[in-house]
């Protein structure tokens, strides 16, 4: 039988509230069995471009990651990001390990095509090296992924963190019964976006589509839910979105996704 | 009987000048058998605290890290350097997998204590995680290490990259027969700092003793050799201190440390 994997990926919004990051990693370290954390980090990447005088161009919520951009997204999601977050994990006792898609080759991809947006170097994955990082998990540490990946070519890449969260969890799934949780600012999928108590306890695909044709699920919400159903078509076994305390088990408010 | 590690050292001089760093990670890629690489990066972390408006304090070639400047060591060691130069060595077909001193407790430090210099948030090496470290090399990966450490409390540490490069070898040399190699942008110690055909080939420790009276091994040089020296009396097998060729093993022309 499968053991068990649960893959927590937390978005720019919780990462930037030192109070709900810092309650949200300590519920990650008391989870039992293997775990993996993957993270975003777009708000301080931006705040940092800020900093240095950089423009940051987006595009439909994606950032255009010139050369100058992806020196800052490494620095600050493989940097000073991956390293507080794994750091805060080891003083909660869990064993955790920062690690880009660099590091042992974990996450391969490609630079996206160019059709009619230049996207500069945005990543597009083609390959997770399950068997990497089932050598950590079975060696108990509990990786901590940035949203950085490579071309084995020597060129770092800028991948999505949810796409990230939804390959790893995709790959994983054939050694282990994977539960994805994606947390964010919110309580789940929301009916209205205006009120925080309107969730949608379950989505599955026939609804997904009734709601993508009523527009009540629009904008970033749209690739974040691509993001599910391609992870649950493809193996993993329960996918939910929630805010930062769904990890915690006491929270009964969020969204559950189905086929 | 023990196998064989080789760890090797990279400073900031060496980083900061592409083609021979890049030379330096080819013949790295190279090397047989199981290796670690550690580096450096202050050259590097200067320029960017310049280009946020920071001053860089340095006292006696040591840099005071105060809260901004530790975020950018974070940043430039840990995101920019360590995972450019494991992309890099991917792209060699080396397994690279770059990691911090808080990856796995790898490198757990304490926060230096103020005497007559406050340094910051300066780490003092307390303990090396063989075992994790062990774990990694025996699943073929090569660690490359940069010069970032924790205190297992949630507190991120700037530690001197000689340091850790001769910390680790002392802890692995339990487990490896470790040479330890030390690259800089010259080729050796210098009889004349002036003459890079100087070098002094061989140095015990009651040479060390003499030069350092002479006035010949001075500044920078001295804490560098007390690791070394630190290294051997600790299990290291070999150290030797070299230009970036000596990775290679064709460089004839470098010094060799023994007790």
């Amino acid at each position: 039988m499968k053991s068990k994997l649960t893959i927590v990926k937390i978005g720019g919004n919780i990462i930037n509230d030192a109070p709900i990051l810092s309650a949200l990693l300590e519920d990650f370290a008391l989870l039992e069995g293997s775990k993996i954390l993957i993270h975003g980090g777009g708000k301080k990447a931006t705040e940092m471009a800020n900093n240095l005088g950089l423009k940051t161009k987006m595009v439909g919520g994606r950032r255009i990651t010139d050369a100058a951009n992806l020196d800052i997204v490494t620095m600050v999601y493989a940097g000073l990001l991956n390293k507080n977050i794994s750091a805060q994990l080891q003083k909660s006792n869990c064993n955790a390990i920062g690690l880009s898609g660099v590091d042992g080759n974990c996450i391969q991809a490609h630079k996206r095509i160019v059709k009619n947006i230049d996207y500069g170097f945005a990543g597009d994955v083609d390959y997770v090296n399950s068997n990497a990082i089932k050598v950590f998990i079975e060696n108990n540490f509990a990786p901590v992924f940035c949203a950085i990946t490579h071309d084995k070519k020597g060129q770092i890449l800028n991948t999505n963190a949810d796409t990230i969260a939804s390959e790893v969890a995709k790959a994983m799934s054939a050694d282990y019964k994977v539960k994805l949780i994606f947390c964010f600012e919110k309580n789940g999928v929301l009916l209205d976006v205006e009120d925080d108590n309107s969730v949608i306890k379950s989505i599955d695909k026939i609804k997904y589509d009734q709601l993508k044709q009523k527009k009540i699920i629009a904008d970033g919400m749209l690739p974040k839910l691509e993001n599910c159903f391609h992870a649950l078509e493809n193996g993993v076994e329960k996918v939910i979105i929630g805010n930062a305390e769904v990890v915690k088990g006491s929270q009964q408010n969020f969204t559950t996704l189905s086929l």
